[in-house]
């Protein structure tokens, strides 16, 4: 490895608080596999399920009362890739990035997939390093600011659980959905969903490139007339 | 709680090998919500992510040369619902669950997403009762066997996998699939698959109720044809 790599590894190493006894582990989980021999999916696959439960249980621990499915969608928001590229960015961490000449002249070490997995195994390489706390403490640290300021848990809920919440909220009953419309073949289909009411009128609309993403934009339009008093 | 649910507790937490600190949490994590009142479910969020992330290293640690994909199907295996609805049959979990009158005279006790569910919650409980060691050291005692005896990597892989690694393997081409028919209305549609080789004429048919299972039944066909030596 060269002298510039082995600096800013090092660098990364003061960042992560975390001084590697097997400085062997944090040069695998920063080698993308198009860099060819060993690389960091299976750090990756150990650091995911790391950052999963540590997660989870700060998150049990910051929401003693919050039902379950609001800490699922919480975590789900916390761990998803946009998040963990954001945290791999703010790590400075793709630069430190070993990868194929090709992988990285398109752009690679900048893709938010390459980013958020390679965040994951060095998770994963800090727990077979130093074992559990010292990765929980990490996964604590990184993950520090978004833990204090939460979104709100009906805000991460789908467009479809919200209007059946606000239905039922005002004892109203249920929505129905059906599919308008199709176009398109196979794997390029579009669709036309309808929202409608059992006890009103109105009706509204939402298309999307499945069934599910149409019936959501067809939801996401029924509160909007709803909420703004449409009726 | 009744004399004979506390001696039940008791046994179990020898079961166990573990005492709790907090029996509370026991408690919990053997409450179903149809008993009303507090349930296991929150604690089933966190045990779920122990049991995936401690199996999770044990497959890592178990098979060092395994690509990621092997241990994402190994995992699968060892944590999906069948598998530990067993281990809570073998702990004897489903006598020990507090559930409404009318669920448990369902069969409740006895369903395996009940049983899975408290499990879980149970490694949650240990968890928070004692620490990440204390409930590591749980699931690797529960899962001992399973961890020792584990399946082929290969006999977990889906049939459009293993036909398409069978045909990679002889040099051969990649298999076709498409929808030959389909039948009935919206969520009970039933459709036929057609797998066909590129370099040979032989086609076989698949069926099921959506066209990812129809074109799996369709491959598990080939397969067999071609392994019979039927071509």
């Amino acid at each position: 490895m060269s002298e510039q790599a082995d600096h800013q590894r090092a660098a990364l190493s003061r960042r992560l608080g975390h001084e590697f006894a097997n400085a062997d582990l944090l040069n695998v989980a920063l080698t993308h596999r198009s860099a060819g021999g060993g690389d960091n999916e299976r750090l990756e696959f150990l650091g995911d399920s790391v950052l999963n439960m540590v997660i989870a249980h700060a998150l049990f621990e910051a929401r003693p009362h919050a039902p379950e499915g609001d800490l699922s969608r919480l975590r789900a928001s916390l761990v998803r890739e946009r998040t963990l590229a954001e945290v791999a960015t703010e790590l400075e961490l793709g630069p430190c990035l070993q990868m194929g000449q090709g992988e990285r002249r398109s752009g690679g070490a900048r893709r938010a997939s390459v980013q958020a997995d390679a965040l994951e195994a060095v998770i994963g390489a800090v727990f077979q390093d130093a074992g559990f706390e010292a990765a929980a403490s990490l996964v604590r640290r990184l993950f520090a600011d978004r833990l204090t300021d939460l979104p709100s848990a009906d805000s991460l809920k789908d467009a479809k659980t919200r209007l059946q919440e606000y239905l039922q909220g005002r004892g109203r009953e249920l929505p129905r959905y059906e599919i308008v419309s199709t176009s398109g073949v196979d794997h390029e289909r579009h669709f036309v969903a309808r929202c409608s009411l059992a006890d009103a009128p109105q009706t509204a609309d939402g298309e999307g490139s499945g069934r599910r993403r149409a019936e959501q934009a067809a939801a996401r339009a029924m509160l909007t007339q709803l909420e703004s008093g449409h009726e």
